[in-house]
């Protein structure tokens, strides 16, 4: 008895969401029409007043049982999903958003090495460029592995203004010597719009550290430069926040953007950091541009470098990060996380091992 | 022209958006029976399999312009309005929290003592119950003070196994000597509901620490208590986690809950934990129990221990609770919190001249 | 000429750390002998009284140029190496701590299944016991892939009392039911020490949650139980807290304990909490016990688990968890995170293939 | 017997300390000569090459009881106090700490407005300057109630490059007219050194954003400008960053930094951030420059703004920044925060009456 009657009342909430369904596509078409006109007349799709206006026709109106502050919240949701709509039609969505699942971005540089193809690269040497032998001996070993890419730190952003700030532009000099001995491209950090002209002359990749990924000002004018970008996620940022900010490079004209996950900052003190590795998998799954796993900063400590390596190539990651350095403990930043030229070797050993089992 | 258009386009809107209304609500009565139906067959209001089948029909039917997962994600919303709706009208919403501004839980001690009432209290006494002396000094500085709550740790939960674990019942006898001797109430941690039958020999006001706050087993235990309890919030709790975990309480019979914020853990070394004091406010906004600020735990350190007392004074708390001791350097735990007999009058005094002015 | 005398004064400095080097040792054999007799006369090693006595005598003969702070921090140091060295020689140090590189604790089951052996295991059933059907036909796929180890939750801790609380002792029977059917072991959550006799009859693998991973009360009950404990990591514990919570067991005389890392809690709410890799990698440095990485709990969503899975695998980790379940968007819990069993199978495959060249 | 035989080893414990007491000294005043020649000789202090060789001979002398790894730990925290004395002769130490409890820097303004000075000084206005008219009615209200720091941002850092970015400098036009129509100060946000000069013609205190704390290249740029500079904490930079980012402009020539509580990043969603107010009174222990609590930003919802109001005035806070919009839930960004201006009142007379008490 009361089974049947629970199969009519059934069949009368079907029919009720058919209807439901009707009009809540009636109703974005008519936002939709509206959305291209306001678009024509120059204002914004986001109309605060009017919503506040049609919420409060609603809580008028409504005579229950659902209480005003669901159907304002249903209604909220209907106002979003209307808005998103309106913004997908008008503008390409968010560039850096993969739309389809074989779509990414390959950097590449002019003797062809390329970066985010599905081949495994890294990118390594000191924290910060120190001396020209330092880094003559480091890029050696990085050569002799063939590895591209050497760090070439020579503005290093400090906690304290009383430590070592980088050698600057003669640090720059010395990077560059050494990888064009080397046949190597210098990855090397800005810290301001207004370092874009010089640093142009010495470095192949500009990176932008983690202190300043949210300076939209200088995010901006990398988007304007014609050489491609690492950004490093911020220690608190979320993926979206720094997918967003990967937004604003490309939005303002440079496609060539790589993310580095480098660790983020949570009540664990282990490790330096903790590697967000779920974060990586997260970020190939919605973005096509590469991304890097930095497992120097994230762990901050060297002797677990070799598992971290391992971990950042079977994550599905276009390269990783370390930092090496030929005497870590008289290193003038970083000293604890910064690998021997033997670590390095046997780090990459384990990678290469792997290598051949995924080839 | 244009801006007409969008005047007529807006008037559909509003048509539509009344029609919507009409059947979000219609829809709503006929759920609620149905709600009504399947209680009395003793079936759940919640069925997935159900609700699944409605999202394919709703799926293969939709032509857009919605995508698919537009149309699903606001169906969920207009499901779960409906199941809360149910939910609602078969019981009682979640009891901790406040339906009223001026609801408010008071509980009553056999003196009359009251917190909860608007009156801020003092909770206080060392971390650990040691000796009957170290309680007896302490004791007497309360009760010259006016503060009735004491307390008296036995049992002490503790990261190492070969840490100091508390004395056990000879701790709670010499806690209870000392409060009859000054006419205190005895607040002690429990760490099992197996000690239900003895602690409650002892002591007045049953603590459960912040491991063992979502121990629903122990929770639901004390919900068959007839004393009060002073729940502690997890060390990373949300807010609504802490308030379903005093919902186990309450649902299981025992209305008198205190609920006790102690710090969240956070990147933050400078204070031991980081004292949510706008979760505090919060707290007082969405809930009718009695909410204490631990200003020991959260800090980690004396040398603040005033500030912040008359911060919890300001933030509409009922009560603040202290860890004292008579030789804090000699203290078997926590020897950097507790503050001496002395910096707790001079906490006293301070709460005092600010309650001056709040009368 | 200032050159030489620079010579000069280090080799001074040199002469200096020398004396400093005998007398700190022979501070060192004084101060043992001291904590021998202290043991014999049955007295704690820490005496806080006498520190503080001999850092006032310090502070009073102190004429600089260090200041007195920097004196007393300098001997605090001094102080907590000689009483490290007190604890190492009077106990066993912390026994789940790794004395050597080759050491680890091996799981061995009834019929030969090793965990911690160098091959890699999984673990894995839907989130909860349902019905018989549900076990059965995960059963089936954890059977047909060579899995041992079979997720037959009875007992759920939820965050809310109105949530599903699990089947309870019905539900451990359809598990025993099941695993017997297919040569499977039987994981399932213990709530409370008072559960150990009933749950011994059901269950092969006690499995400790992340809320009660500092219930000291239970981890010693564990340790005097005669089956292997696996202890989760709690949401906010540090790795060191996490390796004295599993040596609450082991100090009680059970040896057989794995840790599973299940992600922290963070900020990021893309994933469900933050899976802490490099946190493994400690682990499996520091301990000798058993570490698995449970993929489910640590990204909460279905679409990153196989990279999670590679992750696990080349992580060094012993294993990895994984929940599965035959109609996930029907489950009564974590309904976003269960895998499908065809993704299950996915899953499976992956690892596998990653097996080959490891091998 | 035994206890005789302590007492003897106690008294050579004592004797041991006086000569370790004797040779610290000792070597610290040969390293400090060491310091002052080298300083001549221009080269650094810190010689980690020098370090390591010391350790290797203290290393290879040792014969213990002290394990290698002991000794050099302890050498290390000898070598860090060294090095610390002689940065602390050749230099001023870090120059925002608080030297004397009673040291604090006051800002002061043309009109002879203070902050820092013990008063309890309000900073208000809108999240953005819009509109003259929204300027121009909130400038009234805060005038009346003698507010004199008006909030008026004309750049907004936002997470998504398609959020609303400011009025640029046609808001400061407004902001500066409102300002001078009643005699406000105008507080307005700099995102890059390349503003400093346009900002500085309608701007009397600059603002450094969240995102922009450890932007050193901008704050050594401000440490050149002679106005008064707010600095927010970033939302995860712990309190030593954030006093190392505020010495960056002290230490560049601007004496007058306020610093800037605004809740940090933590796992709780209940409020947009965390604020910490636990950090507010260590600010205040620790360094005499003013400090401002944010009760919106660390809110980010208006109802709980009155306790967050009190508890900043209860902290020993020197002001508090609140937002206030003649109708916020039309506002461009941050609409949930947002004060209305009959709630703004509210708030002013809450503060009013606690004034009242601590006069």
């Amino acid at each position: 008895m009361s089974r049947e009657r629970i199969q009519d009342l059934r069949a009368q909430v079907d029919e009720i969401n058919m209807q439901l369904l009707d009009l809540l596509n009636q109703r974005a078409r008519v936002v939709s029409e509206i959305g291209k006109l306001t678009q024509q007349l120059g204002t914004s799709f986001y109309d605060a007043q009017r919503e506040a206006e049609m919420l409060t026709a609603l809580e008028m109106a409504n005579k229950g049982p659902f209480s005003n502050e669901t159907i304002k919240a249903l209604f909220r949701e209907v106002f979003r999903a209307s808005m998103a709509l309106e913004e997908q039609q008008a503008k390409a969505k968010i560039r850096v958003q993969r739309s389809s699942p074989d779509q990414r971005t390959v950097i590449r540089m002019p003797d062809g090495t390329e970066l985010g193809n599905g081949k495994f690269q890294v990118i390594s040497g000191p924290c910060a460029v120190e001396t020209f032998e330092q880094m003559d001996e480091t890029a050696a070993a990085l050569a002799s592995r063939g590895v591209k890419f050497m760090r070439g730190m020579a503005y290093k952003p400090r906690t304290s203004p009383y430590d070592f700030q980088g050698l600057g532009e003669p640090g720059l000099q010395i990077a560059r010597q050494v990888a064009n001995k080397y046949g190597l491209y210098v990855v090397s950090e800005i810290m301001d719009a207004s370092q874009i002209p010089m640093m142009s002359d010495y470095v192949d990749v500009l990176w932008v550290g983690a202190r300043n990924m949210q300076n939209s000002f200088l995010l901006k004018a990398l988007g304007r430069v014609n050489k491609p970008i690492i950004l490093k996620r911020g220690l608190a940022a979320t993926l979206e926040e720094f997918m967003y900010a990967a937004e604003y490079i490309v939005s303002s004209g440079n496609p060539n953007v790589m993310l580095i996950e480098r660790g983020i900052r949570t009540f664990e003190k282990a490790t330096r950091n903790t590697l967000d590795i779920g974060g990586v998998a997260v970020l190939k799954l919605e973005s096509h541009l590469p991304v890097i796993v930095d497992i120097s900063h994230s762990a901050g400590r060297r002797d677990i470098a070799i598992p971290l390596a391992r971990v950042a190539r079977a994550s599905g990651a276009d390269g990783l990060m370390v930092e090496v350095h030929p005497n870590p403990p008289v290193a003038m930043s970083d000293a604890k996380q910064q690998l021997y030229i033997d670590q390095f070797h046997a780090l990459m050993d384990s990678i290469e091992d792997m290598e051949k089992t995924f080839a």
